[in-house]
């Protein structure tokens, strides 16, 4: 990191009527986004930063508290407080599920995973036998009991998405669909050759903050929102075949979709 | 509120290597969770807090930070912590943009919000000529010099969205584009009048924790990301006609898509 005498950051404005911590948060947030502090730079220490401003310990504090909140930076302990590293994007595309996908024998994680460069990994898999909540219940049309299939997808070590599949035990029970591993083309590929030809997928998306849970399988840092998409699976018949609830690092997701004029 | 007395709130567990102030964290949470604490009732205040867990001030605060970074609550200055209101849900589907409703002659906004039984509104609109982005600008297809129209919308008084439209200037110069208000259907309907009738729409999406300006224009409380999303809207010659760059608070809306098998 450079020093502080090289005029990164600026000085306060005694005749503003904004408290001194948002200020110095204004400053170090103007000084991350015009990239004078990049992506893993140490910002100045407490000290340093108490020192050039002549603000409290607490104020800087409070500037630094910000920051984390909205996923500038992260602190670690003991070693200061840095920009934190934007991960590799992944860009989920509208035609991610389309059927040529699947014949090439890739499920569209991995598939995706690789025509971008990076290294795909699924971890923590448990497939079993359930009764769904209500609302996965009422989203397969009233099923009783479902096969789950929950799984946590990286991306080069880093955890990026968890996700559970909810599919009718009627259909999927004494199916290579209950096996830890469904076989080339994942379980959308299996689905078909049961004989449920895929119609169409709706997806449904919020974003909000993880709970520590989710924070902690998502191994997310402050201020870092999940993306919640719940996709439904439905058959040429119009029946609901699998529902997927996936919780996604917003950081690391880009979805793209199109949209019909007509 | 009911006294804590009533039981909704249980003891901390001595064995546990659980920090006390993540242990009030929890059980607040799950208080909120299960709905023992409704939308818009008050936590019990600091001082019961700290009479109930026999902690301290700065353990109870610590506590309540963690609820406020999650957006599960919301302290209003002098009066106490709240659990945080939802406001009602945007849903915006995917047919949204569909030819029919532009000849129904009102824009998407306000005919989803009526259909919901919502009471639209749009304000601090700004129109005028700019040079765009270099990200816009490649959007574009490469224009130098584009129209703008900013502005926020508002479902029963709360704002929910604020938009940025850009359009090529040799398009949209001297039309109803650049008038305040453009006319029935909104601006794609006068695009298709223009002859640039519409063939789709891409959209990108985000989420991300707002900047403080952003969480000012949308008077978000803490702990509540935004969705940003960029659509970009082509006619049936491949060119793109508009990009709109909207900023959405993830408390007021579900984004549903449909996506091809096929």
């Amino acid at each position: 990191m450079p020093p502080l005498s090289s005029g990164l950051l600026g000085a306060l404005d005694p005749t503003s009527d904004r408290a001194v911590f948002r200020q110095i948060a204004d400053q170090l947030r103007e000084a991350i986004d015009t990239g004078r502090f990049a992506e893993g730079d140490k910002l100045p220490s407490e000290t340093e930063l108490v020192g050039h401003y002549g603000a409290s310990r607490m104020t800087v504090r409070s500037a630094i508290s910000i920051l984390q909140g909205e996923g500038l930076v992260v602190a670690e302990h003991g070693k200061g407080v840095f920009v934190r590293p934007r991960p590799p994007v992944r860009r989920l595309a509208s035609d991610r599920f389309a059927r040529r996908h699947r014949e090439q024998g890739k499920a569209a994680f991995t598939a995706e995973a690789e025509a971008a460069g990076s290294r795909p990994e699924v971890d923590g898999l448990v497939v079993r036998e359930e009764k769904p909540s209500p609302d996965i219940a009422t989203r397969l049309g009233g099923v009783r009991k479902v096969l789950t299939r929950r799984r946590r997808y990286l991306l080069d070590g880093r955890p990026v998405e968890f996700a559970i599949s909810y599919l009718p035990l009627d259909l999927a029970r004494n199916t290579p669909i209950a096996e830890p591993n469904p076989g080339p083309g994942g379980i959308y590929a299996r689905l078909e050759e049961l004989g449920h030809r895929l119609d169409h997928f709706d997806e449904e998306i919020r974003a909000r903050m993880p709970t520590p849970d989710e924070a902690k399988t998502l191994r997310l840092a402050a201020g870092v929102p999940v993306i919640h998409l719940i996709r439904t699976a439905y058959d040429t018949e119009g029946r609901p075949v699998e529902v997927c609830d996936t919780l996604m690092a917003s950081d690391a997701y880009v979805l793209a979709y199109q949209l019909p004029a007509t």
